[in-house]
């Protein structure tokens, strides 16, 4: 792993003496080290992380570029370390700090003669740091791919009338989870029949039924990193309207993963899709963003989004997840991840997009 | 459901014009609406659900006690509402809004003429209706109990040599979600062998072996509401010291429970269970508090902890949780969740606490 804490450090100079990290996601991306708590105070010197005797041994053996520091009393080892260091400033990660647990440490702080900056800033600073993957990180995301396409591979195989959205999604998390996945990239959406047309849905009784689309908008974590994928399927033969729907889709997604590549907008692969599908005949169809960001998080910058002049570079890594959604009928989304390149992207999935019917 | 908008109303005065709710138990523990998203306005007239379209058709038909508004552009609808009934002071949720979060908000707030109100004010006001349970609380915590007790007594059964934490982790896990519990309330623990010494350990590839304990402590979420138990088992004969480690916190356990009654402090609870594991030679072996509170959240108040002087009310449902840990051999700990009453406890446990051995 590179040395991401001096890349901060050099970040912060000019704006503060120092910056505290407090969130999971943010502390594991600068020190490698998986706890869910602790307290990571970057300086121009000098990284600590901060924790308690439950995770002494293990940040001593598996945390990077920084120097460990067990506390008792968060209290005295934060000032303490403010002290010593003579900083004046810093800066909290505002995204992670409640109004309370940021009125405790502000207090801390002031006791140690300084002060706390309360903005965003930081996880701007860390925003754009995050936004790029390293080839490890690919990798990472690589393998929660094929987690959930394993997972997505075995669990179609159970589609038959009668079987609810419920235990389509019980199935696969306990797939993904039996085979080493971490856990689900976020509550794993499956929909059948009508309610497809519903982007948010969430896994109910309702039941599949011949004739439906069934639509899997899924991710496992591995390593701490998500991945992202939806697959519409059929359980028998599907009508024309079905199948226009579903080749409107997956040539506008096809069209979007053409579009990226280094240097081109966000707005460039939102309308790579969205265009085709209006002239579809579909517009007003098709409400949310192509995609977004995915990492350490589910939903990271960049977001795809319409108009957004926002310009990719190599080593971003974006879902392009067009959709149709025919409130009352039915609706379809394909959704897979890509990694901008210089001349295009590499597409993450290895699972065919063409419309299944069972 | 009784009118807790109302009691929130009465507490506010002289305190704030109004308060604003984000957080996702208290929306509905006020309106007793589920949703991943809202803004509660509390009011001295009345109090108003923010929610976007997603949520409009179904925030009408069940939240009570509020008018539900559908927003498109929060920072319109929010400052219309403020300026409409003169509202001059918000509350904030100090404990769920970020510092960004709570940025953005104060500026909305701003421009409507008033002044937001950041402290965790609001939080205790909430913390103390929240600690007192209704009869119709307390089935839901008696229903995600029962959940657990369940899958419990079916996990168990897959329990043999060679079988791994992780496995039984997720068996435990499926079975509760299968049966209709929402979720878990935590990630369960399952430890075995040298590894239950550990309070908080996470369950891994280690393998039960023959005359090892293994400690579960699970719990299923049912209707929002959490519930927390803890087993300590053994794979064949256990030793005579592993023996004496159990009995001592089964009896620790007992004296606890019969120390819970309405007026009593919560120092005295834990006492009881204490001075019993350290009189029988277990001194610095029990390095955590006897309880918590237990409801929407699985830690809410009160601790149960020493020299607490807390006093416990009838309709608190606590935990009553004595360990012995001794690091390298084994850990034993035995928990179940209690309520409150004028002349003791009802234990919320239907299963038997003494040592299984399989």
């Amino acid at each position: 792993m590179e040395n991401r804490l001096s890349t901060l450090s050099l970040l912060l100079s000019g704006r503060a003496d120092a910056a505290l990290i407090i969130s999971n996601e943010n502390r594991r991306y600068f020190t490698d080290f998986v706890s869910s708590l602790g307290y990571l105070l970057v300086t121009h010197k000098e990284s600590y992380l901060l924790v308690d005797s439950r995770y002494e041994e293990a940040a001593k053996a598996q945390s990077k570029n920084c120097t460990v520091v067990p506390f008792r009393k968060l209290s005295e080892t934060l000032t303490g370390l403010i002290s010593q260091n003579s900083i004046k400033s810093v800066m909290l990660e505002g995204s992670a700090f409640t109004l309370n647990s940021a009125a405790v440490i502000e207090n801390y702080i002031k006791q140690a003669g300084a002060e706390a900056v309360c903005s965003d800033e930081l996880d701007n600073i860390i925003g754009k740091m995050r936004i790029t993957k390293t080839a490890e990180e690919i990798e990472k995301i690589r393998k929660a791919q094929r987690l959930t396409e394993n997972a997505f591979c075995e669990t179609i195989k159970l589609i038959k009338e009668g079987v609810s959205e419920r235990e389509l999604a019980l199935d696969l998390e306990f797939r993904m989870r039996r085979a080493g996945a971490d856990g689900v990239s976020f509550d794993l959406i499956v929909l059948t029949g009508a309610r497809t047309s519903m982007p948010h849905g969430v896994p109910g009784d309702s039941k599949v039924k011949n004739g439906d689309f069934i639509l899997f908008d899924i991710g496992a974590t591995s390593d701490g990193y998500h991945s992202d994928m939806t697959r519409t399927v059929a359980l028998g033969k599907t009508d024309s309207t079905q199948k226009r729907i579903y080749e409107t889709v997956f040539q506008a997604q096809k069209n979007a993963l053409s579009a990226v590549k280094e240097g081109v907008t966000c707005g460039f692969v939102d309308e790579a899709a969205r265009s085709y599908i209006y002239s579809a005949g579909y517009e007003g169809c098709f409400g949310h963003s192509t995609g977004h960001g995915v990492g350490l998080e589910i939903h990271e910058a960049p977001s795809v989004s319409p108009e957004s002049d926002f310009v990719l570079r190599s080593g971003m890594v974006i879902t392009v997840e067009p959709g149709i959604y025919i409130p009352g009928k039915c609706g379809v989304r394909i959704e897979d991840m890509a990694v901008v390149t210089a001349d295009g992207c590499i597409d993450l999935a290895a699972l065919p997009r063409e419309l299944i019917e069972l």
